[in-house]
């Protein structure tokens, strides 16, 4: 593929530096953030993510915070996960849709206090859909994108290497709960959360000041366990049935078919803007879903674009990311129509090289 | 560079198999879409440019399409520039400003109907920021984003083959104006317009399926013309001030100190989000302004974050785009304090490398 081409609009962080220094070979943008895909390879990289431990600058991850009277409101207009019982030290991923149900994010909401939010977004402009609705609606609450930048710790050796920089407390931190942890003359919010099924934490330092520090830190602590830079891994990813925003779905799909149907909260008495919508869709029942697919194939083209799904000569849905795993082969995930979601079904891909592939339906997660 | 990683997120085009049989070497992503910034060379292709004619894809200048009885309103409401004379078959540069006068985004807005505007964007997700103020407001406006994908022809011999491809009546299209005009069973939106000072147009393909034969009839019918392929060109760009939203102006930034006074109505008897926010920065007066510099430099590292601007050894502004042109040399656009502002006055540029360039304010555009 071409290089990527440097320049203010997409961002660097903190640890880009480090990133670099560590030889990164492939970026993608992601919030106008530059985000490392693969180091020494995306198969090299799986294999230590899943033996060791990875530090990753996810510092793409923007944080929209909202803070003041209504700012509760506006986070529960926004998605149709019900936070209502959220306490404060709490991640919720929570799907954030419009008002015909489309999908426009799946962050993890970060309750600070009662009334300050953090939405640590996928890749879309969140903040001008808040800022647009909090005029619109005249909504007292102040909304901005801070200087954080979050930088993960994943794979199976977290704990160890976090317990050394951030004392053993950090061991106690819930899946999906938060501390706030000093370091140097700061203090970090650190929650057990990350973008793998390795186990791990994501650190949002807001203290750009401090982010070469940070990565040091953690590196000199992390060399009696084989500590590497990593990244998301595209093919861990897809393992763990991990969806990405953008790929796997968008603001043409809502959240039931998305598989997200335990986040959506349309009959309860909470207020938010996709309830109506969320309502009718369920009244009529989905069309599609998105599923597994174990493919009968030895390699496979990069997923740059949607691959048909056929079954008897016809269109029967689409692949939205496929990966040939070391552990499970070929996988894929893919939005498929009613009459071949059923698992066992056996459906063909077509790639863009022009192959056609035998599949298997599956549930997900695959592993 | 690292090489860039493709995925369905990072969208491709009905035009990215041409780019890529052309030897695209660097790309970018803006509107969450591919966009080429170099083929042979920046500096190649910049003589090129100037010469001959080019085919860019820029399909990453998606479309945000306002239409119905309040399409009108919403769209002035975005804007600080006075649409009030604004005829159908304009195209006006408009920049987007929120209530506290930050930038959203600087789009050419194309005059369709009375009841339907398109933003042809920078890159930000301005469709939330139009759908989050349309549900808040409560306005009767349909907001989408059109598979539409331009394609720019740009450079002196721009006329000669649109002629021969879109027949002479091309030539009448005047600058800023549109005309909807035949190809194969279809009919394109053409515009004089695009991101270079060389000349040119912009089609606005709602085909995608013609994308290919629309890219392969310029191609042949340019072939005596010496056609390329090409992108905008980030030095050709800053020689003629063409300010890059992200790069050169943020949302911290507003439009007056951006040299975009001309476009700001604010006197004016029209309703629009800024209005406020604008007079009161006009009554304080801007502290600061983006002016050109030349700089003392035989070569410079390429720009990827703001590089400080020094004078008597306090920071008195920002670079946020610099190039070595061939035929002007090492030149940049800096956000300048008003002490510095003056064309004629020395300052210095702190390069990322370490080192110190004098340099001398002068007026946009450079040429």
């Amino acid at each position: 593929m071409p290089s990527i081409s440097p320049s203010r609009r997409t961002r660097s962080t903190p640890f880009t530096e480090r990133v670099e220094a560590c030889g990164v070979s492939a970026y993608t943008v992601y919030n106008h953030t530059l985000l490392a895909t693969a180091f020494r390879s995306v198969e090299q990289d799986y294999w230590h993510l899943k033996q060791h431990v990875q530090l990753w600058d996810v510092g793409c991850e923007r944080q929209v915070a909202l803070c003041g009277p209504d700012a509760s409101r506006l986070t529960q207009l926004m998605t149709c996960r019900d936070l209502s019982r959220a306490r404060v030290g709490q991640c919720l991923y929570a799907p954030l849709v419009d008002e015909a149900g489309g999908v426009l994010n799946d962050p993890l909401i970060l309750k600070l206090a009662e009334d300050r939010f953090w939405l640590s977004l996928a890749d879309a402009d969140i903040l001008l859909w808040a800022k647009g609705l909090a005029y619109g609606l005249g909504l007292k609450v102040h909304i901005d994108e801070p200087a954080v930048t979050p930088l993960a710790v994943q794979g199976p050796q977290s704990d160890a290497l976090m317990a050394k920089v951030f004392g053993e407390s950090v061991r106690d931190i819930g899946f999906f709960k938060f501390s706030r942890l000093p370091f140097q003359d700061a203090a970090f919010v650190v929650a057990r959360s990350g973008w793998s099924k390795q186990g791990g934490f994501e650190i949002y330092l807001d203290r750009p000041d401090l982010g070469a520090a940070l990565w040091d830190a953690l590196w000199e602590a992390g060399r009696e366990f084989a500590v590497a830079a990593g990244c998301p891994n595209g093919i861990e990813r897809v393992e763990s049935g991990l969806l990405s925003y953008g790929n796997d779905m968008t603001r043409a799909n809502n959240p039931l078919e998305c598989g997200l149907g335990k986040y959506c909260h349309h009959e309860r008495d909470i207020e938010f803007l996709a309830k109506p919508a969320l309502q009718q869709i369920t009244r009529k029942g989905i069309q599609q879903r998105i599923m597994g697919l174990r493919i009968d194939a030895q390699a496979l083209p990069p997923c740059r674009d949607t691959w048909p799904v056929m079954h008897n000569r016809l269109s029967v849905g689409q692949v939205s990311s496929a990966v040939v795993s070391p552990e499970l082969g070929a996988i894929a995930f893919a939005m498929l129509k009613s009459e071949v979601w059923e698992p066992g079904q056996r459906v063909q891909v077509m790639t863009p090289a022009g192959d056609t592939h035998p599949a298997t339906v599956v549930d997900l997660p695959f592993i």
